[in-house]
């Protein structure tokens, strides 16, 4: 395959929005050659994240179409531009929404995957290099969503948006930890921390919340408390080693209180993944004085103001946020596979459904019904 | 001397605070023997701090009076009640305002110095073991303050409330680590934890703030931006590191802007020592995304509101607060005198005046003038 088509465009199938809220239309496109310091990459499964559901509907924004979505995949590296030295044809690669550069000073910080010049952008439509697309269509320029664009049989992405993974990993597998569960599983054990015999409260049930839940499980915590405003998600949750539920409609006082009583002070540790204010509020407000830690990971509203009164930070609680569970996309997600290898994390168990990729508006229908977690689309079908 | 008090009521002087903001009165007190838990200890040095003042003025308090104040201090074990092992006869101490029982959950965790039993209480004016005073004048109870009443020769206090330390020490200048100086180099070294050649803000360069650009000097940070109304403190300032100065008062932005445009986007570290919820929100925005951590340390206002808009988390920054910088009494105390002992830390340039007892009201009068860090008042003088 690869002597065939490196260097050339590729035609190929993908999945192109033409207009924001309206089903994807499978067409023939063209796939430029990837130019300095880019992939093109065999795209073999990819998954629906929220974050392509938002942009696709476009409220409130200013729409960017015709454009390909798509950023949780896992494919295979079809061909390499001048200056890629750390990939080559073949390699099984993890595209990523953010990526790392290796030379700013996030990239050098220990603490920070916040790379300046590959960070999460979400108006861009086009390649850093040169300002344009490598999609097209009879000559018309298709644009390109967070570098990534995984809605494709190919795709062309900066190499530092691209993680190089262990060969034997199932890509129909561990295609979903590209994105959302990467983000919860890493709130937890990167920067919440819980320790064995804690207690960790989980705001939101959803893939990320139930991820953050599965990095508490792993990480030895005693009693995941989920906190939904769905009781029906907690069932489904107990799989990700959720202990209790609460949901904040059953009470009459905020959800906090409710936490704290039933902790003896607050919880340890605590992950918020709805960006709900008040679920950011009160996530921060029950942890436990002295030592709890609250991690806030969903991204709110763009108006929305945090308030809690000082007090409670000066009683010795942490609050931290995090971007994609503070993973460094190259060094660190090759890790997060090996994990799945080594059967300590559960992937399985946030696939609900699988499409081919003729079907892919279904996976935009049960997201939308707020239907499953994961719907794997598997693009060779 | 021991043989002579131990078990005895010893008739001593004490400054007694009879009412709200009047200047103290030198009185002979009695002072009961300790009971179980407790330890009479003779003052040597004492030391006037913020929180003094605040509750001798008693403005907007239901006051209690009449008290002795006093918690900075230094001295030396009279004798001991029963069930006391830790400490005896001669041994040198730091009496602290909170303390540490040892066997509670927050002295049992290796974060927290939040002790259950023994935490500040501003409103007890008297011991915990039995609910009554141990000074008297003429039979009338005397309120002890913070469990400590150090404005006194002789004062009892809870075995947890009493640091043992170095007998080498000089107690006329390591006073002033039992309270405001160590609050203020914990913050920086136990919780903001700069790393060498890292840059650090300092909002207010009172004591508590001075002793926190003492701690990032020590750290090794390469630069230490003082931040405070009064620019006549940035010269003095200078002794303790701070490197440069921003007054707020001379931008016509918010400082966190200031500072972000000095610094390329942020101070990897803050230490917010002022209690103005301003400054508080300043302090946290001011730091750097993708690493920044901005530590509170002032007590505001009880109905200030901390706000900020939560992306301000969500790129990687964190807020946490601490109290008494972390130092869980007994256990941390005396390796912050011994860090003096190994001329690492500089307490002297803490001290600016001196009185005997007999003058102690003018230590208030500095306070209230703003002149000065610490006065240093001789018990035996």
């Amino acid at each position: 395959m690869a002597s065939t088509t490196v260097g050339s465009v590729i035609p190929c199938k993908a999945a192109v929005a033409w207009e924001a809220g309206k089903p994807l239309v499978i067409e023939q496109v063209e796939v430029a050659p990837p130019k300095a310091m880019e992939v093109r990459v065999k795209i073999k499964y990819t998954s629906l994240c929220h974050t392509d559901l938002y942009f696709w509907e476009a409220k409130g924004q200013t729409p960017l179409f015709p454009r390909i979505f798509g950023h949780e995949a896992a494919g295979i590296v079809e061909s390499v531009g001048e200056g890629v030295t750390d990939l080559q044809v073949g390699d099984h690669v993890l595209p990523v929404f953010t990526g790392e550069c290796m030379e700013c000073a996030h990239c050098k910080s220990e603490e920070s995957n916040m790379c300046d010049l590959l960070r999460i952008n979400t108006d861009r439509g086009v390649m850093i290099n040169d300002g344009k697309t490598r999609f097209s269509k009879n000559g018309s320029p298709i644009y390109h969503f967070l570098g990534t664009s995984t809605f494709s049989e190919y795709t062309v992405a900066h190499v530092g948006c691209l993680a190089k993974i262990n060969k034997a990993a199932p890509l129909d597998k561990i295609c979903v930890l590209s994105c959302g569960i990467s983000t919860g599983l890493g709130a937890t054990l990167n920067v919440a921390k819980p320790k064995k015999g804690s207690s960790v409260a989980i705001f939101g049930l959803g893939a990320v919340g139930l991820a953050a839940a599965e990095g508490a499980r792993i990480a030895g915590a005693s009693r995941i408390i989920g906190v939904d405003l769905n009781s029906n998600r907690f069932e489904e949750a107990k799989k990700f080693g959720v202990t209790e539920f609460v949901n904040p409609k059953d009470h009459d006082r905020p959800v906090q209180e409710v936490i704290a009583e039933m902790t003896n002070g607050g919880v340890d540790r605590s992950v918020e993944c709805t960006g709900n204010i008040k679920a950011m509020i009160s996530a921060f407000e029950c942890v436990h004085d002295g030592w709890g830690v609250a991690v806030l990971v969903g991204v709110p509203n763009k108006d929305a103001m945090f308030m809690t009164k000082p007090v409670n930070f000066l009683t010795e609680r942490t609050l931290r946020g995090t971007f994609f569970g503070n993973y460094k996309p190259r060094t660190d997600l090759p890790s997060v596979v090996d994990m799945y290898m080594r059967k300590e994390l559960e992937v399985e168990k946030f696939i609900t459904h699988r499409v081919p990729f003729s079907e892919i508006n279904k996976a935009f229908d049960y997201m939308l019904k707020g239907e499953g977690l994961r719907c794997i689309i598997s693009m060779d079908d």
